[in-house]
């Protein structure tokens, strides 16, 4: 369960976001009685409900088909963009230990270096790749089919389509092509938009082939959602969360920091940059969201968070357990460190990150703690569910639509009318 | 060279903008005035004249020292953190092919889950250590030195001190440690910051170990000092962006955004927004830096970009001749993707890039190209040049001081105060 904790300053307008909060409660009653299939947004609630797609049937196919990768594959190659590599990529890049297959990302871009960087990284293993696309329309997957198919097919001959695994949404061109060529299909679900993904086979199948424990990171979103159904009132955690960004866009906020002082986080919050700017950022509003890996982000935007425009609101994600422990031993030379002799590196880091919380929230930035138990597969879980939700009630706060993402279409129409597609 | 072209709508006040650039052209006569060593900011000007550091002797040295390394490591553990590995590691991901030894970083972070996973990772292998620390007071490549000493004496016994380089001030205590314990001590310039300090010894000894041509990174440095000093009028591109970035700045603007569409430069971008948010975040004031990678970023915060608040400017980093190319053949199988056949890949990255310049540009985003003829060495000396002469003439606009980072004091001694240093 992630509990949240916000520190501000004497002159904070508390009794006006209490107020705010209490006026709004609405927001979270509806989300508390949203269900797949009803009501506004039906269509694009299947994520509220991961467990009716994320069964203990479907988890086992899941596995099973890992397995069977994990044993033939040396590399799994995902192919997808945005919402369709996030998840796993988080997941993957924080917890990830067994070596046995390594999954890498492609389809993420257009750039002719960085396929043939990664076409030379696999001569000579074992590959797997996995298309995911909601409708198999989007450019950079098909790029990326249009590279690993003939990659494939040189490499393995008519066998190839059992190298090529494919997730798309049921009835989609992209499942008649699965059936017509025989490669395994996986579920996109229709009625989950790619970045609230995550605890479908979109997220779920590269999570399993780097061995992590989905099944966990099911039960750590659901154990998640019952924590945030029993709370209607404001210190719900997630509400709390999405009414402070709220309230603070009222009051001309520009900029969310998501910060950590754990590498483990760094493509997670990627995933939560996309999130929230993708739910977000329509109708000339809302918080630009920028997501900070400290203590080095420290020695980047530090100086600009200290001293420079003050219009932005911080979020810490606080691990309570953080993995591995490193005593600082002395080092025999004059060094100028002794004062750390003996110290455990993780209590260093938790010094800092205290100190940096304390230095933002001296200056006026309203700093919030969002704080997880570890880093394991539930918590990851339950990180995916926390902020879906939260993005939800705090988009549904600014009275935007958190499904949509109407503004893409402007670079895609120059796009596709340049490339001559009908 | 790079060049400069910036795209506006037919309400953007360029008028305004052209009397801004003409009155306020003393800053860039005063840049190209500039000496290390005389003048205002004259302790903090190094990096002007940078081949006044890199001599041919010099740089002779650090590919000397290079080359033992290359022959005896298969690894180079980069000790630093800032401005001490975010030039070189900008340099090596975008250009580095040699494998001969991998480069890679540490004393960026406090984490005991990141060290114990590097650790793991340099089982078995021959390994050097570069510390890098201007003074050697910064936290973190102290606990990179504290981690790293005992493994190379654990490792290599009394012998440790020839795997182990530090790079430092002359006359600092680093440099004392070094002559103590025999050390090879490279020189962190006295009048060259840590984020200026990309064509000293700190960012050209790294690069060189990956085996960078690292003299011609300094010959495309000084070539685009060259051409920056000869033109004193507002049409010099240096001159050109930073006066365009403090005029937004001036009228409200919150946001810079460098784009770019070639993964190469991804860690280019984190060490521009240092660069930038270190020098202009100051007195209430400055643009946020934020460095995206497209396409991938477009399935992120594209939709920002087009529908959310309007207050951000955005400067592409153009790439006249990308490296590679790949011909996107027919696939043989109804995918979908019919319009691509027989296209390069690099041709349809650029039709996305225009069309993603065209359709920011359309919704009133001022929109800058700086275009690189390609991306080799000279190239990113060029580049490093350029956006240091840029933010010099942009915090000089902007009436701050671009060389001291006064803001990191605050966490710093909340910080010491917690671990108890004097």
């Amino acid at each position: 369960m992630i509990t949240i904790e916000t520190e501000v300053t004497a002159d904070f307008p508390a009794d006006e976001l209490a107020a705010y909060r209490r006026a709004h409660l609405d927001a979270l009653h509806t989300l508390q009685a949203a269900r797949p299939g009803t009501g506004a947004h039906r269509d694009n609630l299947g994520w509220l409900t991961a467990d009716r797609w994320a069964t203990p049937t479907q988890l086992a196919k899941l596995t099973t088909l890992a397995a069977q990768v994990r044993a033939t594959a040396d590399v799994l190659v995902v192919v997808g963009v945005g919402g369709s590599n996030q998840a796993a990529r988080a997941a993957i890049t924080a917890l990830a230990t067994d070596t046995s297959c390594e999954v890498v990302y492609a389809g993420t871009n257009l750039s002719a270096a960085y396929y043939q960087r990664l076409l030379a990284s696999l001569q000579g293993r074992e590959v797997t790749i996995d298309v995911i696309a909601k409708n198999f329309q989007t450019l950079e997957p098909g790029i990326g089919f249009r590279v690993f198919k003939p990659f494939l097919v040189a490499k393995y001959g008519a066998d190839y389509a059992s190298h090529l695994i494919v997730t798309g949404t049921p009835g989609s061109p992209l499942e008649a092509l699965a059936t017509a060529e025989g490669y395994p299909f996986l579920t996109f679900p229709t009625d989950i938009g790619g970045r609230f993904s995550a605890l479908s086979d979109v997220g779920l199948f590269p999570m399993a082939v780097a061995g992590l424990d989905v099944a966990e990171l099911v039960a750590g979103a659901m154990a998640e959602r019952t924590a945030l159904l029993a709370n209607p009132g404001p210190t719900n955690p997630a509400y709390a969360y999405a009414s402070l960004r709220q309230f603070w866009l009222a009051h001309g906020g520009k900029l969310e920091v998501l910060g950590h002082f754990e590498p483990q986080l760094d493509f997670f919050g990627r995933w939560w940059t996309q999130l929230f700017a993708e739910s977000e950022g329509k109708a000339d509003s809302g918080l630009y969201p920028v997501a900070l890996t400290y203590s080095e982000d420290l020695h980047s935007v530090g100086q600009y968070i200290q001293q420079g425009q003050k219009d932005l609101l911080e979020t810490f994600l606080v691990v309570a357990k953080p993995s591995g422990s490193l005593a600082i031993q002395p080092s025999g030379v004059a060094d100028g460190f002794a004062y750390l002799d003996g110290r455990d590196l993780t209590a260093i880091n938790r010094t800092a990150e205290n100190a940096v919380i304390a230095a933002h929230r001296n200056i006026g930035v309203p700093v919030t703690k969002l704080t997880v138990p570890r880093l394991d597969a539930a918590a990851f879980g339950a990180l995916f569910y926390f902020f879906e939700v939260a993005v939800f009630l705090s988009a549904t706060l600014q009275g935007v639509d958190p499904f949509d993402q109407p503004g893409v279409e402007a670079y895609k129409a120059l796009m596709f009318a340049g490339l001559g597609r009908d």
